[in-house]
This record gives C-alpha cells, sequence and structure tokens, in this order.
C-alpha cells in the first residue's frame, strides 16, 4: 500500500530500527532506568537545555492528555483552537481527564493573543473553570506554521496573565525544518513552558516525549504516567528510537524529505483542473478540495482522509517514506479520474490536456 | 548486566525481534487495521475462540486497569487479593479510574471462594460499592498457581452471584506451561469471563492483550483503549510480536525454559545455608529469605528486589533469556558473602562447606 | 437588601417554610425513605406521569451534572448552547465527570437542529467523542423560551439520530407560566427525556429533582447520586418543599409573580433615557445595556450582575418575592444616576425629564 | 415512629428550626456570601482559631470526600481503618474520586501507630500510590473514642512521615461531650489538620462543615466545593443552623443528652437475658448481640440496623431527640419477645423474671 492518510501508516525509519535491535542486548533495568534511555534523555538536553524534565511515553494523544493533566487543577482549563488534536481527535481523552477546554476562534489552525483574550476572566470566579494553560500545535493540524514571533507573542500574552504555555508538537520536526530554526529557537526562547515532542509521525515506531521546558512543572509527572498507563517496562526501545532520531539530525532528514514532497504534491496536484489547495502548505500536509466523484476511487488506490464532511475537504499527508514516484503516481491517478468524468473543457476553463504552470510534466504524466 | 529483578529486564526475543522487522514494509493502515495486527488477532482467535474480542495495548498496568474500568460502572468494586498487582504495584490506577478493590484474605497470593463471600453483599445498598468482577492473576504475584479445579471454582461462584471473573494474565504463558494446559483450559474452559494476556514479560517487547473471551463485555472497549491513551498508531508493530510469540508455540517455549531456571534456582540456592525458600515455586519466581548482610551485595552484582521490607523475603524472577551460567553465577556469588559472612558453622547447624542435598555441586561452585 | 442579581437572592416562601416546619416531627427514615418524599413524589408523578423516575437533590448544578453523567458514557458528549450554564457557570463540573461539551451556535440562548446538525458524526469514530445527549435550558439563560414546538423538533430530530434530550429546567416553572402550558406539554409531549426541575429559585430553600421521564435512563441513578454526594440524610425536608410548591399551583403563582414584575421592570427601565433592553424578555429575567458610569453605583444599592464583561450587558432578575415597589425604587434610582450624569439632552435625543412611552408615570417616579 | 436506626432519623431541634426562620427576611448574597454565614463562621473560628478556613457543605459524605481529595494529589491514597465510614458506607466516593484508601488493622474502630506504620513506604516509589493522610474517626463508627493522647499520638507519627491528618467528626459533638473536652482539645491541640465536623446527626437539617485548622491545606477548597456540587445557592439557611448549633453550647446539650441515653440503653437492654453488649459505649452508640430470632420483630416496632450480617451484631444509636420513654419501650419490647419466645431458663442460667444488675427496673418495665 501507498497511502497519504497520515504519516503513521509509515513504517519506522532504518537507522531507527537499527538502533532498536542494537539496544536489544543483555539485561536492563526497566521502566527508564537504563542506559539507552539515559542516552536519549541526554540528547534532548542538548535540544532543550540541561533544566528540562524529559518524559518518555508511546502516543501523541497520552503525551498531550497527560502534561494537560498535570498542568491543571481540576477547575482549571485549557485554551487552544477549535481544530486542536485535544479537542477533535483525542476521544474527549482530556476531558476523561477531568479537563474542561475552552476553544479560540483560529484561521488556518492558528490561535492568537486577540482570540485568547475574551477568555480570560478579569478576576477569579468559583463558578467559572479558570484558565491556566494556552496549548498550540506547531505545526498545526491544517498544516500551516506558527512564526517564532507568533509563538512569542502567545507566551508573552499568557505569561502575563498567569498561565503556561503548551506546544503539542506532534509534528514538530516538520515545523523546525520548515521555518529552519532549531527546536530550542522555537520552543525554549519563545517561552513554551512544556512541549510533546513527537517522533512517531517522523519515523519512528512508538516514541514521544514530554519536555518539561519549565522544569518545576514537570515535578512529580513520573506518577501521573505510571498511573495513566504510559510507563512501559522495556523502556529501552523507546529511548534508542529517539536516539536514533537525534542522531545525525535524522530528524531534520526525514522532516525536510516530507516537507518538500508535499510543497510537490501541492505544485502538482494544484496545477489539475478542478483541484483546489485550500491551505498554505507549509509542512507536510496538503489539504485540497477535488471534484467529490473523485475521492472514493482515488482513495481505492491511495489511502487518504475526507478532512471536512461538509465542505468535503480532503488532507494528503506526506512522510519521510514517500517518494518522489509516490507523488507521481497519486497524480495521474487523480488526473485520470478527473478527466475521464470531465473529458471536455467548459468554455473558457482549463481542460485536462493542457495546464498553463505544469504542461510539460503534465504531458508526460499522460504519457 | 545480568539480572534476576524482573522478567521485564530481558531484551526481545530474536524471533519477535525478526517478526518486527518483517512488519517493516511499505505503508499499513494505522489503529491496528493492518494485516499484520489481523494475523495476530486471528492466532489469537485460534487460542481462546472465535467469539473472543482481542484488543492489543502495550502495558500490563494498561490491559487490567481498563479492563476492569469496563467492567465497572462507577459505584461497582472488584475483589482481589491484597497481593494484587492491580492494588500494590499500579500507582492506584484503578482508584484512579474509580474503580475500588475488595481485599480478599489470601495465602500465597491466592484468594478462595471463603475469602470471596464475606465481601459480597446480601443485597443492593445505595450506600455500598456493589461488587462486579473477581481479579485473580495466573500465576499469582508470588509465584504460585491456582489449578484449574480452583479457577473453574471461583468462577462458578462468582457467576452465581452475578460477577464476573477477569484474570490478570501478565504471566499467563509460564502458568500454562507450569500446568500442561492451554491457555483455553485454564480460561475459556474454566469460565473466566477476560483475560489481561501478557506477552512483554515472555520475551515481547512492549506486546499485551485485552481478550472478551465473553464478548459483550467487550463491547466499545475501542473507545476505552482509545481515551485512556492505550491505542498506539502503528499497531502492526505490536502484532508482529505476538504473532512471532504465537507462532511455533514460542510462548510454550520460552516459559518452559524460565520455569525450569527458577526450579534449578530455587534448588541450588536454597541448598546454601541460611538460604530458605519461602514459597511453593511454581512458575518462574522464587521468594527466599537471605542473610540481611548479604542483600546489597548480591544486589549490586544481580540485581533482585526486596519484596517485603518487614520481613526482608526477596524475590527473584527468571526469564526467557536467563542462562543455566546466569544461576550458577549467582548462586556462587550468594555462597561466597554467606561463607564469607560466617565462615564457622554455630554447633549444630550447617556449614558452608557441606549441604545434604547439593554438595557434589557445591563443591565445584566454590572451586 | 433589595436585589435584581439573582432569584436565588431570595428567601424561602412562607408556605414552604410552612412545608418545612409540619415535617419537623418525630422520627422518619432517612435518605428518602420518608412519608413526606413519598407524598412530593407522588406529586411529581401527578405532573409528569406514572412511569417517570424521580430523584431529589440539593442544587442546580448537581442536577445537572449528574444527569449528564447517567446518561453518558466516558466517550460520549453532550451537545449545548455556549451560553448553557453548564458550559459557562458550573465551574467546569460535567468535565471533571468525564463529561465532553460540544457548543452548537446559538441566539439568545437557544439551539436550533440546524446548530445541531454539524456536530452528529456520520458515523462512529474512536477517535472522537461520541454525542449522545443534547441538553437545552428552558427558558433559557438569556431570559428567552423555546416554544412547544421548537422543543418538539429538537426531540425529534435528536431521537431521529440516537441522541436524547436534557432539558435544564432551574426555572422551569417560568417557562411553563410564560407559555401558560402545563410542565408536562412542555416536557412529555415533546419527547423531552430528563428534566433538571428546579425549585430553589421559585421559593424553595434547596430543593432540585431528577425527573426521568424515560424511566430506564434512570437506572441505577441512586448509586450516581450516593457516590456523588448529593444524597442528604434528612431527605424528608426537601420533600417538604417540592409538596408545598406543587400544592395549590403554588409554583405558578410564584413564577407569575415574577415573569410579571421582569415584564414591568422591562418596561419601565427600558424608558429611561440611555437604557437599553437587550434582549426579548419572556420570563423573569431583563438583560440591558445601561451607560457605564452607572452600573457600580446603581449596584450597591441594588445588587446585580454584568452579564458579559466584553459589551456591558448587565443582567436582572425578579422572582416571587420582588415587589413592584422594588421595581419602582430601582428604575427611580436609575434613572437618577442617569440624570444627574447627564442633565441636558443631546439635540435631537431624549432628555431625562420626558419620555414618550411613559411619561406620566415617569413624572410622579421623580415626584 | 421511634427509631434506633440512626442519629439522622431525628428531626431539627426547635432551637435550629427557629434559626432557619429568622434567617428567611429579605434578600441575601448567595452561595456563603451572607451575614449570616459570617456570623456563623464566626462562631467557628471562636472554636478553632481565627486562623482556620471554613466551609460549609450538606452531607457528610460529601466533605470527608470533598477534604480528602483536596488533600491528596491523584497518586496518594489515605489511610484509615476497616470500618472507616469513608471505606464502607460512602458507596465508593472516595475512590470515584480517584483516591486509593489503604487499610490499617484496627480494634473497635480505633487504629493505632503501630497500624499505620507497616503501610507508609521506606522511600518514593512511581509504582506505589503515596500515602498523604491518616484518616480517623472521632467517635468511631463503633461508638467508641479516641482519647485526647491517642489523636496526639496519631497525628506526631503522621507528621514526622510528612501526613496530614484528618478527623471525620461526623459525631464530633458527641466525643467532645464524653471526654469532657472542647473542641480544640480534641483536635487542635492534637495536631489534627483538616476536619469534617458534623451538625446534621446533632439536631441540624443539613449542615457539616470542612475545617481547616491549618489552614493553607483550604486553599482552593472553593472550587472544590462548587466543581464537585456541594455549593448550594441559599447558603444563609446552613449558617443559620450552625449559628444555632453553636450559641448556647446547643451542640454540647444534644450530645450529652443522647450520650446519656445510650448509656442508659446499654444498661437496661444489657441487663435482660441474652442480650450481650459488644463493644465500649462511649457516645451515643450501642452495639449488641440479641437473639436471632427477635431482630425482625423489634425492628418493626423500633427500626435499627444489623451492623454484621456475619455475626449478627446489631447497633443503636440515640439521638438529642430519643427520651427515656423511648428506652423504656424499647427494653420493654425487647425483653417481652425474648421472654416469649424462651419463658423458661435452662438450668443454670438466668431466667426471664430475674436480673442481678437490675432486678427492681426490670420488675417495673414488666409491670
Amino acid at each position: 500500500m501507498r497511502s497519504f492518510a497520515s504519516d503513521n501508516y509509515s513504517g519506522v525509519h532504518p537507522e531507527i530500527m537499527q538502533a532498536i535491535m542494537e539496544a536489544n542486548e543483555d539485561h536492563m533495568s526497566s521502566y527508564g532506568a537504563d542506559p539507552v534511555s539515559a542516552e536519549a534523555e541526554s540528547l534532548f538536553k542538548g535540544l532543550f537545555g540541561k533544566q528540562a524534565k524529559i518524559f518518555f511515553l508511546t502516543t501523541g494523544t497520552a503525551t498531550n492528555t497527560l502534561i494537560l493533566r498535570h498542568l491543571c487543577k481540576s477547575w482549571n482549563s485549557v485554551i487552544c483552537s477549535h481544530d486542536a488534536h485535544i479537542n477533535v481527535d483525542e476521544c474527549g481523552s482530556p476531558e476523561n481527564m477531568g479537563i474542561k477546554l475552552m476553544l479560540a476562534e483560529t484561521k488556518n489552525g492558528k490561535i492568537t493573543v486577540d482570540a485568547i483574550k475574551p477568555l480570560i476572566p478579569a478576576e477569579p470566579d468559583v463558578h467559572r473553570a479558570q484558565p491556566a494553560v494556552v496549548s498550540i500545535t506547531q505545526n498545526t493540524e491544517l498544516g500551516t506554521l506558527y512564526s517564532v514571533d507568533e509563538i512569542k507573542a502567545i507566551c508573552d500574552f499568557a505569561h502575563s496573565k498567569g498561565l503556561v504555555v503548551h506546544m503539542d508538537g506532534a509534528r514538530i520536526a516538520n515545523a523546525a525544518a520548515a521555518l529552519g530554526v532549531s527546536f530550542k529557537e522555537m520552543t525554549v526562547d519563545c517561552g513554551v513552558d512544556v512541549l510533546s515532542f513527537g517522533g512517531t509521525k517522523n519515523g519512528c515506531m512508538c516514541a514521544e516525549a514530554a519536555v518539561f521546558i519549565t522544569p518545576e512543572l514537570g515535578k512529580d509527572f513520573e506518577y501521573i504516567r505510571k498511573q495513566n498507563l504510559q510507563l512501559i517496562s522495556k523502556m529501552r526501545y523507546v529511548g534508542a528510537q529517539f536516539k536514533a532520531l537525534l542522531t545525525d539530525e535524522l530528524w531534520k532528514r526525514n522532516a525536510e524529505h516530507s516537507n518538500a514532497l508535499a510543497r510537490e504534491l501541492a505544485e502538482k496536484a494544484g496545477a489539475i483542473k478542478d483541484v483546489n489547495i485550500t491551505r498554505p502548505v507549509e509542512a507536510n500536509g496538503v489539504f485540497a478540495i477535488i471534484p467529490e466523484y473523485a475521492i472514493e476511487k482515488l482513495q481505492e488506490r491511495f489511502p487518504f482522509y475526507v478532512w471536512d464532511d461538509q465542505t468535503g475537504e480532503v488532507r494528503w499527508m506526506t512522510s519521510w517514506s514517500t517518494t518522489a514516484e509516490d507523488i507521481e503516481n497519486f497524480c495521474i491517478a487523480l488526473k485520470e479520474l478527473i478527466c475521464r468524468a470531465a473529458p471536455l473543457p467548459l468554455p473558457g476553463k482549463r481542460g485536462c490536456s493542457t495546464n498553463a504552470n505544469n504542461a510539460p510534466r503534465e504531458k508526460e504524466i499522460l504519457n
């Protein structure tokens, strides 16, 4: 199967698999007290500072939810975007842990200080949940990016109101690569307090990290992790994944690859008649509206998701394992579906056989 | 490091690692909708019946806790042993999910119908938590085994009172191997309703399964698993672990190996002066009382746990990766520590140089 | 103090206090098994049908939250209005119990079928909270009313999608009196499944009822009530309050009184220069925008709440104990504050000494 | 009905009812910001010190559970007796809030330092719930009393281990009256940190207080109370109850009355053939074993509970409203049931017509 459904349809990058095998020697202490995990932790401290407290987990939902649970007292709330993964795609995990989400207005998945402001009460009120955290996703669920300045502005405002900032970084490598900044410049230097660092979507098997940049916020998180079912015993294999991902900038190589292929996909698919790219393509996700009749048939060959049932908008994700050939085959298939269904261009519209932007390549494809 | 601390200090069995690598091809649907997981599920159905509902998770604590959460309404309680892992070693996970445990009197970790009886109320009472589940551990946390008849008796009684039976099978392979029965004979045929099937301690990396033998009890468990942070995206790698474990009876080979070495360890260590084996050695755990002065020094070379701070009882676990050499080296070290500290036998006591049960080998060791 | 802050600033109606005293005889079974509570329950069944299951509680927040908890599995969500009390004013109680709220677009506090539709997924999805309940407030938090037909439309749609309907009736007596219908016509006959019936705001001391019109939904609610701290021991005194409230239609007399005074307040205050009534006045709440400089000074004499910090909109509530004199005194005070601050009308604007709508009465007031 | 089932079968003491009626004037701020509640709070501070933080609630289960929830992080546990109300009679409320109870061995409901010791771990362990609170009940569920010295010893030990002490004082007035000490001597001076102060069982309608003697422990408890459904709007009526209870030592008059009648009941009933008083009678509860054939027949006339289904032990509670006549009638009834069933004494046993301890009075009764 070749798929654009999600970066988690990909397998494990060979360098990471190699590290897993190398960790498979001898007896080691369980629950994270092993040398491989220690090495990985050390690499994280190299990226985020020695003060940072690092905890390894196995899913992104777990990392987000447990960080938020740890940052909130039961009467606190978390401000986030309508489109946030924590709001939409975690089966109510935050609420299941007692966390109220307060949804800020967003555009293309990004919240702003102006959207946060009205959600913060003038003074404490026992009848209302009290906001304690602003949670942003970088890159967003809609494939867009906060700039370093935008992140800084949110952190400054949140801190001025006594709130802390969490970043859901399920695809943080894609963001750093796309912005051309280090992890530190995009988090520590902006004032982000806690980060969900995602490895799985970027070539790991099951490796996520809760990074408490503000270390006192991470105090006792080990109990939260254990009690909430996220302390795996043979932790060395998670440590090994991160060790490989953070060695020789594998994270960046993988992210640059998938970002580049997303841009290529957007360009090529966007050049096809009746295909409209709906969001800025800033990382490894492409959102589009394509003719409804083409969706299911295309999904049969290349699985992907309809993002919005109301509008029919679809999402195509690339990953470290997507190939240039995948993009080509996908675009050929998409084009054929559309051209077969509507062979004759309406007067004044682009036809299937020509395309102003990308004509030469397109011909090639059709051959 | 060579360790007797826990079977989870071991690595991953080579056949399982091989299966993981073989699963690392191409794109596959995430969250369990992949062909490798389907194959593993099919192997489980071969063991527990086609009706069984199977869910893969990554930790034993998660599997136990989420099964119990799913079986209980908020006002229900679970009857278990004082020594149960769910009571002692899960950082209050069941209570964190709202589950009240009611502790039955036990001997060597095993509860009986007589111990359950007084915990079951004559009639419903809104002021009291209402028992809904009996949870037993097979083999127990104290290395002992329920016989098939004992399990059946508990199931029959529980069912007669409207309760269901959960088995914590973190080491179920050791139990089946030791009893010389199939998984089915020890669970389905006895009336067990739901099983936590453990793979991790028996050679997997992170593979546990919730097996709803009574299938209607598993309805909607997929939501509980997702919401409680246990649905990993690249599930194929868990599926691969189980596929290997359940192929060519690897589970049994591993379990028989660790059981045999535990017996050997008990025999050899038990023959050493001032070492008392405190529990029946029926699976892969050995409990002992050794001279207090020897504990820390021995732990430095071979990590293991003090099980009971009050009595000083220690626990030694063997695993698929324990070797006969490990046993020998451990016993040599233990013996040396004891003999050095007390070279001269008290009148009427065994000395270090003689041992009625095992004299020849011991000499060899000391050479 | 005379106040327009909330109907819960009022005391207990004399007929209700009388009933409380009459219940103060002899020993009675606790926790609701007393004859007074039985009588009250019987009156409720007269209103909602013999099939209904009735439970008494002591706060509106408790009644709403526990009903929703009982109706939802942990992965379910509740659809409600942005303005819903359960969303805004219960300190996150629903989320604290694990309930995700999904907010429908509203106008004047009322949700519509069209606003509910996009929140209901086409098919089950393990990654998303699954809506199970639509919760509406009658009369709404903004003083408006659903018509019987509007309620029926919501119920029909919800049922067609497999959802049940909860009505937060903290002020249900005001609604029934205003619409001129019976409780049954506004709930049972429309298809409402469960009702939070409020007594406290309508003259009781602390009396709320969970009315499961669809009785099977109320199964086991007694455990939820006890476990969640809402089973008071001397229940007879709650029973007594309801007995009085439901005798000789005291509920209606109280509600008609407060509704009428709200209309009067809206009329008189609305006639004052620079006072704008912002919402339809359909029950016992009046919303207005008044000059900012007048707010605090007026609050000093007659406490009331600023409803919306952003717009400065204020809320004035009347109750069974509000008097015509209260209204008059309040309007005098408001008028004086405004006129003192702005004695001279701008050219072309109403002055303080004249008012087209209500001139005679106004003069009288100023005298 | 005249009952010995529970002190909560009693009504409201006339002085308390009077105070409730007196509070029924005018409008008052809701949710506790009223002058009556302020007065009551002030009376509490007179008893427990100005530093104390006081919160009013409506049930004992709520007061215990919410205090414990507030004192515990999710991974903490509470050490208490097997017989503790929080363990047995609250439908799993503490566990429903995520609190693990660790049960200490007890005798007659009282735990000791020796029983607590083995439950406290030598060092923190992420796999185990960490004890944070010792909870004792004064007077105990079995009608016995901790002496001031015993309380002090428990507090000293708990504090030395970093734990805090909670006292469930559902019947604390009975305890203070019986010991002849002030509330302060029995709590503040001993080192108790937080107290559930019960009013309901001692003549109130529904009035309980969370008294944070160590005030920093009470920080933010207002959110916990609101969010967990225990902030009633017309709080003035709870304030009024406490105002009366703490005026002119009504609490003590009520408690001394019920204590005295319990002693009288124990004496008179204990003098009846085949009636064995099973526990020290130190407050207002009497535990006994009576002939099984007499239980149901006696309950028909005077409701009471069978405390222990296994042994048949019964419990009789007295209250402020129990009369000397109640005691007499009860003993007559009990004696008649026993004598009718067994008119002829066995050789060498006491007969029905004679009683060494209490012969004169008994005859009188039978006349």
